[in-house]
């Protein structure tokens, strides 16, 4: 698998400006900085969103940045925290006077980063408060859990919070409700390959599949052959209906970045019809690349548990590219 | 590289059930047909849009659907065109008394069948045009030329001019400009897959791209070594550039399914540059999947020659999951 880039070392940057070449009226960024800002600057008066890490989950996070969710997309290289200097950056410019909330994955390297950035601005009297996303229930602990696409509900939902006006604790509360909620797992048929070496994340034999991928090339945690997706997705959400107890869900069927949007829809259909049958009432639903790695072949489905106030911030107006 | 589905002969079965039941306010469909209709039926006085064709391209064509575009997509087997029947139940769907355009890509299948539909539904009194589109310019000859992803703009423009309430001759000689307008040319550095066998499209060495693909698997025209995007950019665009005169154009850079779009953003990046040196005023931009070729991984790049008229409907409000 050929990648189509330039150079290795420029794909971030290339990718930047074409985000905000093709976007013109609702992105800028600053001094040639990997950085994706709401177009206009800061909103004076409304608490700053702050997401990011590495490159290569577009339309994460980039694609998140607009009216109703994020103000700053901090965009690091592919699969690589952005440094604290930059995140610092997209701080300062997302800070309209009523602080900034980051709402960070939970990989180490994006925690530290992130963490420094928010002294760095505390230090400016920038006031910041911080969210861990770690909805990926693959690993057990939950000190392990990474963050994966649930992050996308908590940028909308918390977004909505912000956008009502609401105060900097209370967008944190509203997150973290968010987090607590939400629980997500992925498999794939096929891996991503990392710009710099051309090499695979894993090997896969055709006929298998990986349970419980990353969104950075990790493998999964399980490796087993392929079944029909009604077997996959009822396997899928046991393992997501153990972790929640109520009935009303936001469903999320998230393709990888190399899935066909057919299968995607195919794969909505079986979820659908699984949870329908265990008494589950979907209230909302999302289908599409909304938390990509590179073009991995494969979905992941997460639930988020709500209720009146959250579906109310969830159908609250929003303006991106990448959020519908 | 496995597919994702319960049986291959379910495939457009289970993706018309899962589109309809992820986006319950948008779509409907009738009697269990591969159908997705636009939610509470045809529009009275409104000229109704009908296209469809094989399945495989989605979003095209049922994301189209919705106001201001489609209002009905007819979904054939993957790459396999829709039967005359089919298609007659759109068409007499989307009939809301001021007659029925259909929007047909230049495939013998395609232009056969829909031409069959189009004299059915004439027998029961409905008022039918066509057009047939043709803006993939990788074959020489006009007639052998198929339609890709400029459809998606023919779509856009004459959907928007059937919502304005002009009359079926007038939203025909709309979409014929659109047609006459636009070119596109496409590439490839990995092949679909078929859902019946399983089978490539085509074999490509690593290192190697082919140029000219079609959207159904077919392979391109020229087979390549691997060249950086920027080159391989300067030689669709030159290809482009040569057949059309005005300096005004809406670009597509177009996802084949299994690209990642942060390489799509790449692609558009060095598209935006390579055409701004060339005198050529990009007034609106699309970089996305949007007519796609199952998980092919590659791009299309379209360009339409615009002027106030096409750009004031492109511009014109439009609800869909497909567009944006």
């Amino acid at each position: 698998m050929e990648k189509l880039m330039q150079q290795a070392k420029h794909y971030v940057r290339d990718m930047v400006l074409g985000i905000v070449s093709a976007h013109p009226d609702l992105y800028e960024t600053r001094d040639g900085l990997p950085l994706i800002l709401r177009k206009g600057g800061a909103i004076q008066g409304k608490v700053g969103l702050v997401s990011g890490g590495g490159s290569g989950h577009e339309p994460a996070h980039a694609g998140y940045v607009g009216d109703g969710m994020l103000d700053a997309a901090v965009c690091g290289e592919v699969f690589t925290s952005p440094t604290p200097d930059l995140i610092l950056e997209g701080i300062k410019a997302a800070h309209g006077g009523a602080g900034v909330l980051l709402i960070v994955k939970n990989y180490a390297g994006d925690v530290m980063n992130f963490e420094m950035a928010k002294e760095l601005a505390e230090l400016e009297g920038i006031e910041v408060e911080t969210v861990i996303v770690n909805d990926d229930i693959a690993l057990p602990a939950t000190s392990e859990r990474r963050g994966v696409a649930g992050t996308v509900l908590v940028h909308k939902i918390a977004g909505a919070a912000a956008a009502a006006g609401q105060p900097l604790q209370e967008v944190k509360r509203v997150a973290e409700k968010v987090i607590a909620n939400t629980r997500s797992i992925g498999m794939a048929v096929a891996p991503c390959y990392m710009p710099e070496s051309g090499k695979p994340g894993f090997d896969l034999s055709p006929h298998e599949m990986e349970i419980g991928i990353g969104i950075h090339g990790e493998k999964g945690l399980e490796r087993k052959s392929l079944a029909p997706v009604q077997e996959i997705t009822a396997q899928l959400l046991q393992k997501l209906r153990q972790e929640m107890q109520g009935n009303d869900v936001i469903v999320l069927v998230n393709g990888m970045g190399g899935t066909p949007l057919s299968e995607l829809y195919i794969t909505y259909h079986y979820v659908a019809e699984a949870l329908q049958k265990d008494g589950v009432s979907i209230k909302r639903s999302l289908t599409g690349n909304y938390m990509t790695a590179l073009e991995m072949h494969g979905f992941s489905i997460t639930l988020c548990q709500v209720d009146d106030e959250l579906i109310t911030y969830f159908d609250a107006p929003v303006h991106t590219v990448g959020f519908r």
